[in-house]
């Protein structure tokens, strides 16, 4: 495993040269804050860290990992939560991070072109002048860069009408590390929507940094709408408001966000930061409605006839800026407030078809009994894209293993019910044994396929992502055996 | 080239045996109809013709040509119009059009789920009794397949509020002729919209039969608008026309439909059929506006804001569903109406930026001149997605010849302003040069190196969209020597 001593003195003399001073670091102390992304259970010390500056720097170093046979693993901000940027200990941590500059924004072509270090947000706030913002906004978008959004095709609360990530970038350049072409820049999709060729565009999308090094993202921008407006809406049931969620998709509104809070993510927020939640419901929607003004009032009388027939107990417009701010500050702070619950917390995230929404809150509920664990529901229900959070105390000898145990079952039952292991979080190294039941081993195959064509060395961000076939017969023994 | 006799003759009986009876054509007759698709300028004869009724079938039918090393070109409706699904001298034609059955239709999920022979309007036929239809709407709907819409990623008059193909296809049956698992039944993508791992349901979109056969398609079903309300907008410069369709867009409507038609488009038109269009202009914009009434009813006036300010003549709502029909019925009638003023016509598919249609237009008209041969305009103004019709004499003897090369003209100027060489038809054999413009040698090895992956044997469709390197090469030469 790894380098022998002289050839890693090689390797380090060699990236010295591509990344000068102290955009190599190598020190303990300085590799420390890089050892792990935002699910620090996975953690590891690289054998250096690079902090790259240039396109030309990242070609550089992929070249000599190839020469060197070195993995890399490549990260922006590090805010993935499935230790999809987890280092490795005989490979090379790539910070694409300082590479942050906004190139272009074309007002008339409604894009913008920006390096994958530029934080989320800040698009947003330098298109904001023009009328225009980025549409996909998840929860870490203050600190999550759009390298890593595409890597892990992010979502967020206005995807439901916006669309991921996916649907909001028009192209990537990636440093390529095929057999022919390590280190030549690949120009993945262009200014249309549409490209002839395969979608290498959308394959990049979700990749998890295996296929490829993101030097740069041309993202679609939207105009700003003139209105928001918000409603919250009460239920006696989570079913009732599950089936709701279904029943205004049905009608033909797609509110710009549709979030759902059970009862004790409800209760945790609002004592956390009063947001104005009836305590009583057993679950609230609360819904976005954006467009021209007078759009906006039309979609609103829709949404709440369709809210009061599917039994909301009650349903509320917000009456101004300030308390739609308020609504929202509940449901954004709804992860450290469940936090205050409890000394851990685990969050997961699964996807079911929207209409499925109901009987999987019902399971978890069942399962949360089964291993004596409390979860809280905050959500994307709109997209399906379920958020059950696991509280936990650590310090317990077996409540990490229950933990799993019970996000397993979760997560499990969301494809039984036809749903995915991931709606936005990615695989990374936390649900990679999950793959093994979502897909089948013809289907593996052909993503490991897919891997060799584009990453013949397999250096790129190894053994994440994609499970070996031998991991994947032993964990569905472990399945098939119950334990 | 080709199998022995001996080999052929083995490779048929066993045939016979997977298509019993007249579903399998040999006779030079029965075959004729299948040897070429929507672009007959592309015609071959193939071994034989097997007529699929089943999945069971297919996937037998790709482990023979494995076995015997035959290639296997699949079709549809065969309604194409790159030549894609053109048969080969030396393989079988596998034609999935029997395979038409809906399988399920769920008001719930608001899915269906279809065999891939299934006709594209026929799927919004049996949803209309849910409240539900199936949004992309190619000219051909009538009469193309699913399969082939997803092997093409199809478009259509609604795809640019709606999406094309792969926007509405939850996942897909394909059969793999990947290394290990030929013949094997993959699926690809889920209930979801979201999926992790690789994303092989969009590599599949547009991959025009050379990753797999498709079995089995499940689309999105989205509800009928309320109400679907029309516009038509006069202009006097071409000009002046594309650059309204950007306004709208940047005004943050989203119309069902934007439509462009130019003046020698009008005047065919209006001549084949008395639409109601307005013979003075030089270009037109149809333009449809859907949802629930009253925010259709904002929408109109926004839309006729912007058009007014962009300079439009006049601008029309249509009073009632008659008018409505009749200026949609000249649009889609604009192909037989241009074809009445010319002996032969050819229809091309590029793509451009929306805010460059009006430069593209320009540089149409010069290249027209250029040639001697007439051009008209009607396209997916809101895509980008143009339809320049050129109209040559194929009795002239260079006519055909200097048509090709205004085709190219046109597609290389949309590849130079940010554009590609296709919106929705494909590439297939017809635009199989451009392919060596549009993208530089690692990205297209890239693409071989995917087919590679997924078509080690590279029987599936061969010789089509992907050029090889020697193919590449001669182009090049060949544009920069100027002819």
């Amino acid at each position: 495993m790894g380098l022998p001593d002289a050839s890693r003195e090689s390797f380090l003399t060699a990236l010295r040269k591509i990344f000068p001073g102290e955009r190599l670091l190598c020190g303990r102390e300085t590799i420390a804050p890089y050892e792990c992304d935002a699910l620090p259970v996975y953690c590891e010390r690289p054998l250096a860290v690079a902090l790259a500056a240039s396109e030309e720097e990242v070609a550089s170093a992929l070249r000599l990992c190839h020469q060197f046979g070195v993995p890399l693993v490549s990260r922006g901000a590090g805010t993935g939560l499935s230790a999809g940027a987890k280092p490795m200990a005989q490979g090379l941590l790539l910070v694409t991070a300082p590479m942050n500059r906004i190139l272009d924004l074309d007002p008339q072509a409604m894009t913008a072109r920006v390096q994958p270090g530029v934080i989320n947000q800040q698009i947003s706030t330098a298109a904001a002048p023009l009328g225009l913002y980025y549409a996909p906004d998840p929860s870490s978008q203050i600190a999550c860069s759009i390298g890593g959004n595409v890597a892990e095709n992010a979502g967020g609360v206005h995807c439901l009408k916006y669309g991921v990530t996916v649907h909001n970038v028009l192209s990537v350049r990636l440093v390529s590390a095929s057999a022919e072409c390590v280190g030549e820049i690949l120009t993945l999709g262009g200014d249309c929507l549409s490209q002839p060729g395969y979608d290498l565009l959308a394959l990049v999308h979700g990749s998890e940094g295996g296929l490829g090094v993101i030097t740069e993202v041309t993202v679609k921008l939207t105009p700003i709408p003139e209105q928001t407006r918000t409603l919250m809406a009460d239920f006696a049931s989570v079913r009732a408001a599950a089936d709701a969620v279904s029943a205004i998709v049905r009608a033909g509104v797609i509110p710009a966000a549709l979030e759902m809070m059970d009862k004790l993510a409800i209760s945790a927020t609002e004592a956390f930061c009063h947001a104005g939640y009836d305590l009583e419901a057993a679950a609230i929607l609360l819904i976005d409605l954006d467009g021209h003004p007078q759009e906006v009032d039309v979609e609103l009388a829709v949404v709440e006839q369709v809210l009061k027939v599917s039994g909301a107990t009650r349903v509320q417009r917000a009456a101004d800026d300030g308390q739609r701010a308020r609504w929202w500050k509940g449901r954004k702070s709804a992860f450290p407030a469940i936090g205050r619950l409890s000394p851990d917390y685990y969050c997961i995230d699964g996807t079911v078809p929207r209409h499925r929404i109901g009987e999987v809150l019902e399971a978890t509920e069942r399962f949360s009994e089964k291993y004596g664990l409390r979860v809280a529901n905050v959500f994307h229900a709109g997209d399906g894209n379920l958020h059950p959070i696991i509280m936990f105390d650590g310090s317990e000898p077996d409540a990490l293993a229950r933990t799993e145990k019970l996000a397993a079952d979760i997560l499990e039952y969301c494809i039984a019910v036809g749903g995915t292991i991931t709606g936005e979080h990615g695989v990374g190294l936390e649900k990679i044994n999950q793959m093994a039941v979502q897909f089948n081993d013809a289907e593996l195959e052909q993503f490991r396929a897919i891997k060799r064509a584009l990453d013949p060395s397999g250096l790129l961000n190894p053994d994440k992502q994609i499970p070996t076939l031998a991991r994947c017969q032993e964990y569905r023994a472990l399945r098939r055996s119950g334990d």
